[in-house]
């Protein structure tokens, strides 16, 4: 597979084309923003980290029949995927109350959910994502009526098989953001795309409460680099 | 029927119980409030405008079988209505984009909607009545999945009397906010509560599209008490 051209790049990936018009490379960053790009730093080695821990993720959910845009990790920062259209909403499962929604409804962080809960927001940086409904993507097209109930149906099937995942390793799986693509070689196909990883979900250590994620940036807790390498040896992830 | 305690006085009305326990006084004020009480003011005869344009549309939806909390209207300010415990959200219905959703998801004020858009709102002062979806009002128990499937239809059949009534008298219905409350006298029983008014309605001429409703306050664009009295004249309603 041959690297050529930079398509895009975001805040933590950036993606290139390849001889193959399907696929894509994605390359990880250790640039971590928050709040909207209004706070900006970056965490040593958290591309490396992260692609091993999204590649990890991404191969189980793709085991159990969860259609992915990942394909193989290349090497330390870069893994090979699908091309994919992303759809313009961002899939959020919240299994306890935190962040955005402890805020948003006034709930104390760390409330249990009597069961997952599944939000969209739009992906808009100018519009600071905000939290849309059901409604609001039908009527304004953001996607399909069948792509909704394949995107909340996809969004428990991946719940199920990261919390037992995490809590065989200790861990509390709180919430977590999922993107969705369609495949540039199938329009009608929904696969997961992005990445699943410390800096798109909330994981809590379940003996002592430890958040071992993006918030430790977020909130300046200190300590960022370990929380995700900690991650990475819980899973017993390495090349 | 003899009106008795002052049981709670609101932004815009007052409520007081009388001989009936299933029954209470609406009292409308001439107080208007803006932005979460942020802004304040009064709208000379508003609650006496108010009252007539409330208890009209409430009998005509009452009419078309909708139940409502309303019973009559008393005198110029007051009306007889049933004892409800108000469910804590305020349910919304566009018929066009303005206002909190033009902002929120940055689409032009105006855009006529392909189908009414229902969307609910957490009734919390402290809280800014934040969006909510139907996720959170299951989880957290604000309304049973019942009420909320009620809500839902309600709300549209709400939706079509409101609009061929606008629609007759030259006035677009662009959204508005309906409150919904269980039966004093049977908990199971949902009715429309509150009032329907240029308070809580978004009014545009169809010919000039000059807004006759309480953003003329809250954008002090002046005029604003002759913006109810010409509802109340285009509605033929008075003594």
């Amino acid at each position: 597979m041959e690297k050529r051209d930079q398509l895009y790049e975001g805040k933590a990936k950036v993606l290139f084309s390849t001889d193959d018009e399907n696929c894509l490379i994605q390359y990880f960053k250790d640039d971590a923003t928050a709040f909207n790009g209004v706070k900006k730093g970056t965490i040593a080695d958290k591309g490396v980290l992260n692609n091993l821990i999204s590649a990890r993720l991404m191969f189980l959910l793709e085991t159990v029949g969860i259609p992915v845009h990942f394909i193989k990790r290349l090497n330390d920062r870069e893994q090979l995927v699908r091309r994919v259209e992303i759809v313009p909403v961002e899939v959020v499962v919240r299994n306890r109350v935190a962040g955005s929604m402890a805020k948003r409804l006034g709930i104390k962080e760390g409330v249990v959910l009597p069961r997952p809960v599944v939000e969209f927001y739009l992906k808009s940086d100018e519009l600071d994502d905000p939290l849309i409904t059901l409604d609001h993507i039908d009527v304004f097209n953001w996607a399909s009526h069948e792509e909704v109930e394949l995107m909340i149906e996809m969004a428990h099937r991946v719940n199920d098989v990261l919390l037992g995942y995490y809590a065989n390793i200790g861990i509390h799986l709180v919430d977590y953001k999922l993107e969705f693509g369609r495949l540039n070689s199938d329009m009608d196909t929904l696969v997961l795309a992005d990445e699943i990883s410390p800096d798109s979900c909330r994981l809590w250590d379940m003996k002592t409460g430890k958040k071992l994620d993006k918030d430790r940036f977020r909130r300046d807790l200190g300590g960022v680099e370990e929380a995700y390498q900690e991650i990475v040896d819980r899973m017993g992830v390495s090349e």
